[in-house]
């Protein structure tokens, strides 16, 4: 079963209001923001990938989506395989306590687990924020912009520094440790209509935020925010761009906004408007859609 | 590392208080009772258990421990692995929505991901509850007595159902389909000095308790509540009663309580007193302590 259609049965099931029809970054219930996110070594981490930076990744990526619903973080419980490696449960606790102390993100909790030798670990945290007014993924309204924070593709140049080991240690540093956007996130969230987090590649994760809201999105790829590392290593030619808009692992935050101040420098990208789908333009020239828009779990 | 290292590292991290000292078996955030617990294959479940069961444990094991804190489920959220199988997937989201049926227990939300296909699964649960008092794990006091809910040993005899195929159906129920026990939990949760779900074995949860609560505690093995169909199949002699109290996967709940009447039916197994360590008599004769008290994770 692939991920849409587990996902599809799911939806069957008794639902939690706060569950927003398992089709937002996280719950909410009241002021309560939940999210649980797995990594599993080989699929969302290469398997010589740091336990530091493994243990700093399973934070951060849970953090980005309470940071998507605005919320303060409370804490996080972690599911944690003990599998006999005393060196890389070592390294994974040195660098929990690194992202915890960085996160000011206290441990709530949570479960060790013998787990067998040799076998791909799967790691499991749940975040736990509060946040005054989550903003959804699908309250995007037709005129709203398209905005995202930061710079897009450096974690996924990130990768191929780690896969290949050539590259500035920066963009490594991007992939391996990930900053979620927690600050951004708390001064936004009241005057968004619609928020998520990059994870799986711009132009897939701005087509779910237009999908969930019932309308279009145009992007012009003209304005995608590329860093000078990324700049200094990929170009920024049409190419670049677009393997930047697509890679995955950026873990900005990516918001609806009627026109207007913002309370932070943020990138224009675009705009939502009446229709379905994604529209991809470059500097005014119209672009065929790519085969692949982003990671597709499951896929 | 083994579990009680992998713990005193966590134990110097920063801690929310909500988590006990990561002593306990849930969080406590105000009347927010937390808990995440993971199975794996072939170390919780064996590897031929239906996925229905599986899915029915996942969510009462975690249920289990909100029953120690008098918790009200208020949803789950779950962390699953796709791994490309059909039949076992839809069998598990089945057996899934049994068990939150049967609980009245929600999904809030949770996380899929993409697992290599023939690796053993990890299935991560996280469970939320409200409970406007939940006794802790520390709290027993001397002179309290030690009770415990239902029957013991039916999980640990349902098992070995499981593995030779031979015996009633009724104990291998008890093994893949144990039944949290919320609702005593919440008539009990007020009234007591302390409680927990008995998972790894009454010996060695009791001795737990005892421990956390800086006690000793008598156990009288000839008190212990055996179901018939336990009887039927291992006998009632000292040796079936000792298997009965050191093996795992009961979910009864254990309590330490003042003497005196109790909102329901349960088994007084013996007392705390000042002192340490658990001391075991069967009908008055002083037995030794055997070698294994029930499972220890991570040994």
């Amino acid at each position: 079963m692939n991920e849409a259609a587990f996902l599809a049965y799911l939806r069957h099931l008794p639902l939690h209001a706060g569950a927003r029809g398992l089709r937002d970054d996280a719950a909410v219930l009241g002021d309560l923001v939940l999210t649980h996110d797995l990594l599993v070594e080989g699929v969302h981490y290469l398997p010589d990938d740091p336990a530091e930076d493994v243990a700093w990744k399973l934070v951060a990526v849970n953090l980005s989506d309470l940071a998507a619903k605005g919320a303060v973080p409370e804490g996080v419980l972690l599911g944690y395989p003990l599998a006999g490696d005393e060196a890389w449960d070592s390294s994974f606790l040195a660098g929990l306590d690194a992202a915890l102390a960085a996160f000011a993100c206290p441990l709530i909790g949570g479960d060790t687990v013998k787990a067998p030798p040799g076998v791909p670990r799967t790691l499991s945290l749940t975040a736990l924020g509060r946040s005054p007014h989550a903003p959804a993924r699908n309250g995007a309204q037709a005129g709203d912009l398209l905005y995202v924070t930061g710079t897009i593709g450096d974690g996924g140049a990130g990768l191929e520094v780690a896969r290949t080991g050539e590259g500035p240690a920066t963009l490594l540093a991007r992939y391996r440790r990930p900053t979620p956007r927690l600050e951004e996130g708390q001064a936004l969230a009241s005057g968004v209509h619609a928020m998520m987090d990059v994870s799986d590649g711009l132009l897939i994760d701005a087509t779910r935020m237009a999908e969930a809201s019932g309308l279009g999105v145009t992007i012009d790829l003209a304005a995608l925010p590329l860093s000078a590392d990324y700049q200094a290593v990929r170009g920024g030619d049409r190419a670049a761009r677009l393997a930047a808009a697509t890679a995955g692992d950026d873990y900005e935050l990516l918001f609806a906004a009627p026109p207007g101040p913002l309370p932070l420098a943020a990138t224009c990208l675009g705009a939502f408007s009446e229709g379905a789908g994604l529209t991809l333009h470059d500097a005014g020239t119209p672009l065929p859609l790519p085969d692949r828009l982003g990671f597709e779990h499951g896929a």
